[in-house]
């Protein structure tokens, strides 16, 4: 069977996977649809009927990477789960690619609405989704306080370590993620 | 008495205000050393003499402006303070120019590596240890946890506003930064 008969499903996965590890090899300054289409085997065509723009790809393609590593586990030890799942984000950030990768697509969105646009519902909001589904599941179950505002937890976790990989007065490393996990489970007072 | 024989600081004091004034009106579009020249009444050779770059004036004008509505109030309940400053910074951000101008400078400093030295070095910094010094005076007196990683708790107030600041998935405002002293005092267990 030739390749353009292979399924949709599959040849975008295929291209998810060329443009995520394009990306985290060469970051975004290397980082073009012929490239993606020559790893792929896709053609430009249909990489263009499947996402608008350049900037659209390489963010599906970098949610599509990371989605394994970044994966929730569920123990029901929601404390313990987000210290394994923190570990793994602080692990990303600081031993691969990732990290310079993010810092330049969030740079390059403060003066690029449509990059702001595509990283906030191809990535962010997806990626937070996540977080408040577990967050929200253990305060049903509950494991949280009844009243939490389980979106600022996001911002007091994922969103600590952004300011610190944007603006890096301070390191980020495992010790790091275990202190904001420390401070919220056992307050600072 | 001449322009030319005033004191240095009173000079720098003018051009600060100048700088910090001119920014918060027109953002980094719009800033040149020129006009900071033509409204603060000193020579660009004065300006140049004191501040090696554009970019290192428009963050010391920016942090000379910002730090009387940002300063530390000490009554001596650091929940309280920390509750009041923080209002004053979702102010700052929301209802000034302030907010479009952080993000516009640290975007540019993830591609740029002497703006970000001179972002870290010039507000980043100095607003961080103005924060650490009231989180340890508070520690010191018992107010907070002995063992408390104070660097950690800039993070997750401060940082998780600069986190939505840059990423608005979720808006700031006083409820927000509320929510945020609320998770650390009483915890989210």
């Amino acid at each position: 069977m030739g390749r353009g008969r292979r399924p949709v499903d599959e040849v975008r996965a295929d291209i998810l996977q060329a443009a995520g590890s394009l990306l985290l090899e060469v970051g975004m300054g290397g980082f073009t649809i012929e490239k993606v289409a020559a790893i792929s085997g896709a053609s430009k065509v249909t990489i263009y009927k499947l996402w608008p723009s350049k900037g659209a790809l390489a963010l599906a393609g970098y949610f599509d990477t990371v989605s394994e590593s970044l994966a929730f586990p569920d123990s029901g030890n929601i404390e313990a789960d987000l210290r394994e799942q923190l570990h793994a984000f602080a692990d990303l950030l600081v031993t691969t690619r990732a990290g310079s990768v993010i810092r330049e697509l969030i740079g390059a969105a403060q003066t690029d609405p449509e990059l702001l646009s595509a990283y906030l519902a191809t990535y962010s909001a997806p990626r937070r989704a996540l977080a408040i589904k577990r967050l929200d599941a253990a305060k049903a179950a509950a494991k949280l306080r009844s009243d939490l505002d389980t979106e600022s937890v996001v911002d007091q976790l994922w969103g600590a370590c952004y300011h610190r990989l944007l603006l890096p007065d301070q390191p980020i490393d495992r010790a790091f993620v275990d202190t904001l996990v420390d401070n919220l489970f056992r307050g600072i007072a």
